[in-house]
């Protein structure tokens, strides 16, 4: 998958799961604060909160994979919201399968529709902000359906899932497409 | 509206509109790079891109307000992707209202389900990445309906509704929701 394409599944929105590997641990987190930050290079920014397990892992490794779960994985994905890495092995509680990314040596997570692995690019707003400003190093998405159905979150306990599409490609200037 | 309540209508991901003010011209720009980043204080972090006017205008005001749209206006949202304010008056080729904000210059768009007006807060990631990070100092939206279809851009001019909400809060720890 071209990396500047990454904005099609990653623009809308969606809870993403995101894995992370370090000292012979696994961790996976549920993250909804993130934004598409460029195309080339492909550049993505999130916070994660460092009381999050993960974000040790992630600062630590320098690396992580950015995971797009579809609707059906929804009550995974509130598990692993609300479960602590610190104490649980997320992949065997929620049978997952850990699988081998390309390029970074955190899993993806198999069942996931897209996989974006990613290195660490600036660590300058860690200090402040937890945010995280990544470079996607190598992206993967299943073929079909070209649009999943995705989830994404509005706080208390509330989800929304990705509805139709509605094209207007006609009425874009070609540059802005 | 709750400061930190933003993120019910900004953390699924919508289009929004974005306006600004500066030496007695309005603009608006369409924008789908963005994310929240904390509660409180309330920010969110967005990417516009240098070549747009808007770029120039928030950067020398501080300010903008974040109007959120509804999936009626989807071709004033497309149109106002695809117009520069270098050239036109934006509000009046869409037929809009300039509202006046209580905190900032920039007006809101009234036809807009909500409005977040912000001040720029940290300017560190603009020469990089023209990455402005926005404190919300004002947040209104409508009291009905509570959660409007809204619209997620997918890039290559097509766009997604949001469809049903599904809850889950008593799978949350209560911290967590």
């Amino acid at each position: 998958m071209d990396l500047a394409g990454i904005r099609r599944l990653l623009e809308p929105g969606p809870i993403v799961l995101v894995s992370s590997h370090w000292q012979n641990h696994h961790n996976i987190s549920t993250m909804g604060w993130h934004c598409v930050m460029e195309f080339t290079p492909s550049l993505i920014g999130c916070m994660i909160t460092s009381a999050n397990h993960s974000y040790n892992m992630i600062e630590k490794s320098g690396e992580c994979v950015i995971n797009i779960p579809t609707a059906d994985m929804l009550d995974t994905i509130v598990g692993i919201g609300n479960t602590s890495g610190k104490r649980v092995n997320k992949f065997k509680k929620y049978g997952l399968t850990p699988g081998e990314a390309q390029t970074v040596s955190a899993p993806v997570i198999e069942e996931c529709y897209a996989h974006f692995e990613c290195r660490v690019a600036d660590r300058r707003m860690l200090a402040k902000y937890n945010f995280f400003i990544l470079e996607v190093t190598h992206a993967r998405c299943a073929l079909w359906p070209r649009f999943p159905k995705t989830v994404h979150y509005r706080g208390e306990g509330i989800f929304m899932e990705s509805g139709r599409n509605i094209a207007r490609p006609e009425k874009f200037r070609p540059q802005n497409l």
